[in-house]
């Protein structure tokens, strides 16, 4: 048996989690109780939320406390199970934590079905980052054929898939996201009509430039500014989809959290803004899995991973999530 | 005939709008003309809307120019009509602007039913700020039965009306309003269940305490701080109703525009924001304007009025509305 390692909060993070916010550890595993599973880990996922589950804050989780391995979503292997649904050598899902062997209940785990997808993409465009662009597009967002859909974060692992189930329905899709390559691959590898590059250009008014009609849906990843940019530009009866905030995520304990100064819009514009959990979907997740991956295997949808080698480097794959160094979603493998 | 007067807009204002905002002209009345009605304006609607108006942005109506009559509200008599449905003799409701004579489009009006109720009414309560407080609370808050229901501008026009209705929807409610006289209305006269004096308690402290399981309709009349609050303390599946923000209106000119801090909250909550625009709703005011005049019959709904003498007194009615000065719906009377 390989050495078990876990990485653990040390302590809370002021502004962007540096690596004394993390401590290592080597605790052996135990045996799986009743209801419980053992998984070999592969390769754990990394979010631009988990930045909110390290505030002391409650929120829809509770807070990761002190010495608690850090959360987060995995996918490995089962070796040793008493929970039923769940055989040994199965590939599974679920919040793994940062670590390379979990050991613990099996609720919310789901095996993943290799007839449809690669295993990995069930941690990725087929795992939250997708079932989150899924049902916040198209429950929150609903986006009518024809409509014009803004997404920032457009190059991500949910602002890439949003666009491009968007194309898929119809709509004229202008995405927004920092630097030239990332805009190439908006445009040339993702299908949208258009991206705007924030770090070259005045966002306020390339939204208005591309969206000369306003704004149907806008997805929103980044809050801060840009939130305020497409606020002026919305459309009647428009929808703000608020999926994150990435931009103001490292300011948010210090209260400096900036609100969108542009919220009348809203009345004028007879438009909503509304956040949404995608957790809570997750009785429909099965089905939205069977359609992603069927766009996927059409050639119709591109779900892609940026892998990052060894749960050491983890702290530093968290910091290129709000620098924007990934391209596709983020996750480190357990080697 | 009476000297005809007229309130038109000199220049645009910078904060509060002070008196020499406003121009007073005695121009003579024309005939109406084709599809036209003459109106002796009788009562002038003063509403914070007004201050939205004046400025030079587009907004869900064009911006009052300067040297045009003030834009509002008005109840008053037809001396001369070549308008269809429009008789001599008719108490009518339209946008007959501050002053005391209309002429122009009948387009817009509406004949007062006196079987229903007062006339004065037909501006007042079952006017603009009744139909507000119905569309704005039963379609876009959409409370049910049980749901704790917050007001802000409680003891106002719209916001009287809104707990009023909610707790006839069988709704806890909880207003918030300056100043104990203020509350003690809100309570005592409208039949709210409490009353948060912002001018005396801390508002996030006193919403945490009178709504234990927190928020799940929020009547905005007011923004800013309070809104924040307000956020802080939202249920699950919240509705935020975006009507106003008075407390924002005066500087919204000069780019100090706050915004709602806490919005994130919307997201941990799965909640939505909304805003809507009465005129809207303007196929359904009858059918609104039956069943509120119903409620007021049976001694359910009171919809009070607060009445200023004179045109002259028109900038003053005004100030009057952002220091929370009024009690029921402002209006001023032609004499």
């Amino acid at each position: 048996m390989t050495q078990a390692t876990q990485v653990r909060l040390k302590k809370r993070a002021d502004g962007v989690p540096q690596d004394d916010v993390w401590e290592t550890t080597h605790d052996a595993s135990v045996e799986p109780g009743e209801g419980e599973i053992a998984v070999d880990v592969q390769y754990v996922s990394v979010d631009p939320a988990m930045r909110g589950w390290i505030v002391d804050t409650p929120s829809y989780l509770p807070p990761v406390q002190i010495g608690e391995v850090m959360r987060a979503g995995g996918l490995g292997t089962v070796t040793a199970s008493r929970a039923d649904g769940f055989n040994v050598g199965d590939t599974v899902r679920g919040i793994t934590g940062v670590q390379s062997h979990y050991v613990g209940s099996a609720q919310g785990f789901s095996v993943a079905r290799p007839d449809l997808a690669p295993a990995r993409k069930f941690l990725a465009g087929l795992g939250m980052p997708g079932m989150t662009a899924y049902f916040g597009l198209l429950d929150v967002g609903a986006p009518k054929d024809g409509d014009t859909v803004l997404v920032s974060g457009a190059g991500g692992a949910v602002g890439s898939v949003v666009g491009q189930i968007a194309k898929i329905k119809g709509c004229r899709v202008v995405g927004i996201a920092g630097g030239s390559d990332k805009c190439d691959a908006v445009v040339n590898r993702y299908g949208f009509d258009a991206c705007i590059d924030y770090k070259n250009e005045s966002v306020g008014k390339a939204i208005r430039s591309q969206c000369p009609n306003g704004v149907d849906v806008y997805f929103d990843n980044v809050g801060g500014p840009t939130l305020d940019a497409a606020l002026s530009n919305i459309a009647m009866h428009a929808r703000i989809v608020l999926c994150g905030a990435i931009s103001q995520y490292n300011v948010m304990s210090a209260d400096g959290m900036t609100g969108p100064r542009n919220y009348m819009q809203l009345l004028v514009k007879r438009a909503r803004m509304e956040g949404f959990v995608v957790i809570d979907y997750a009785d429909r997740y099965a089905d939205a899995i069977a359609e992603m991956a069927g766009w996927m295997n059409e050639g119709k949808l591109i779900l892609d991973e940026h892998v990052v080698d060894g749960l050491e480097s983890f702290p530093e794959a968290l910091r290129m999530l709000f620098d924007g160094r990934n391209t596709g979603k983020l996750m480190v493998k357990v080697v």
